[in-house]
């Protein structure tokens, strides 16, 4: 037992805030873990399950005298949870978040928040297409990464501090630029996001002239697209708006070469066509090698469906 | 030990001849089989690991008195495969293929056959992203669909025999036409396998940008893409230059699809996000149901990478 907050507050009792109390409690981190949702159902799910020490039903109730408050709630109603969290928080507690893009909570959090609290923005690199308070378990951080994203001027031991919670919950910690981090994640995360959800809508459309064939015979990589495009759509939808312009930009690229491909489809271009399939499965290489995802063919899925 | 047919010849020794010889050992569903390969490394290597019982040096020697051809090599070659063998077919022989297209395997395989042998095109689904002779496995055909594509007029016993040999190799199969395939496929595999090569190409043009970040945060949701864009690149480029039309027709409302999300980030408007994220949420449900993929979060796999 090494508890590096007494008092931790969880706003927010999705995924990533029940995986949190997980692993918290699996290795003692925090004394009490009170817990908010907005939702009555969410709460009483949350009693039930024994998820937090103490689920409150105000979030008045919940931040009071934490020394750690975590906002998990949609990306787009960050701003106003602050402000109304603000009255209520300790002087000198540590408020972070962890949504999916970090400018836009900067911009919508930080002005709240009274002076002497620490603000420490933070976003992890883990999920599933699972949500909602039943769906989270200690293991979902090991070994993953944790951006920690603080302003200029932060204050250090509170920043050391934070960071050692996420280490201590298992994950890799990296401190990153905001804007860096908006950018970078609308290339590994927000784009793929939004190119999923667009193919899944397609089949959709297509149902009707293929019958239930899209889902019958959906193994030859089409299935993979739906495991994505069945995350959270109120998340999604705030982080699309939230991290607008990095997000249309990688789309305007990833539109520019994929009418450079189907144009060598078009005019029977095999060499262009060759090439450009190598080279992406060096990536994939890259990606086993750091221990980012598991060598097994098919996820090591291919003899689990029954 | 049933034997469905007294020899098989497999011609080409990827991750498809390769799991179907071992699903044929599996449970003796074949006399003797044959294998030939064009690179004399592969053959060497399938001598090594003892995949076929007789590997041949010449694409005749390994037809000859073949009960059962099955050619699997990749769609672009599969006509002039078909010319070399067709004098060294045995009459009243069998030949299919592995194709995932199928109408162009039709027309460029079928004029070669002589009268009396027997043309029952098919199409397993079922695969992984690693190629070559040392990938196949015994199961990976169990529970997966194999699609068999008769002409019109096909000799019902011929069919019936091969229709039981994959069933016995693990498989479910269904009857279906060449151009409903191809359609049925573009939207499943093609266009899908499309959209993550381009996904992947446009993470890797940015990696001069982000240095080395897109591979080290892909755990985000873009390694998922990263799988399917590393798979066998001789195979998918034939592919996309045989099933061209559909692939286009799909990739066609994809784009615009793209354009109205992309439209609806840019002028803000998140009740067409929220919408749209519903619907393709409620398409993964309906692949677990129909036992196409596993429910476990993350297909299972979040705790395995270390």
């Amino acid at each position: 037992m090494t508890v590096i907050y007494n008092r931790v507050a969880l706003v927010g009792l999705g995924l990533i805030a029940s995986s949190m109390f997980w692993a918290m409690k699996r290795k003692g981190l925090a004394g009490e873990v009170t817990g908010y949702a907005r939702s009555e159902a969410t709460r009483d799910t949350a009693r039930r399950i024994g998820l937090c020490d103490r689920v409150c039903d105000s979030l008045a109730d919940a931040v009071k005298d934490a020394d750690l408050v975590v906002l998990a709630v949609p990306v787009g109603v960050m701003g106003a949870v602050a402000a109304e969290i603000a009255p209520a928080l300790k002087p000198g507690a540590t408020v972070t978040d962890v949504g999916s893009v970090k400018r836009d909570v900067i911009n919508s959090v930080g002005p709240h928040l009274p002076a002497g609290v620490h603000f420490i923005p933070g976003h992890p690199l883990a999920g599933t297409e699972h949500s909602g308070p039943e769906s989270g378990f200690a293991e979902l951080f090991d070994n993953r990464w944790h951006l920690l994203v603080p302003a200029e001027g932060s204050d250090e031991t509170a920043v050391a501090q934070l960071r050692r919670l996420w280490e201590d919950i298992g994950a890799n910690v990296e401190i990153m630029d905001a804007d860096h981090h908006d950018l970078v994640l609308a290339v590994t995360s927000h784009a793929p996001h939004l190119i999923a959800y667009t193919m899944v809508g397609v089949a959709d459309d297509l149902r009707r002239v293929t019958d239930s064939e899209v889902i019958k015979y959906s193994a030859a990589g089409f299935r993979d697209f739906t495991r994505i495009a069945a995350s959270d759509p109120t998340m999604w939808r705030d982080v699309f708006l939230a991290n607008k312009d990095a997000t249309l930009e990688i789309l305007g690229r990833f539109t520019e070469e994929l009418f450079a491909l189907q144009r060598a489809i078009r005019t029977g271009d095999g060499d262009h066509l060759h090439d450009y399939f190598t080279r992406t499965r060096a990536i994939r290489r890259g990606i086993i090698e750091a221990g980012q995802d598991t060598a097994a063919p098919d996820f090591g899925r291919t003899k689990t469906p029954s």
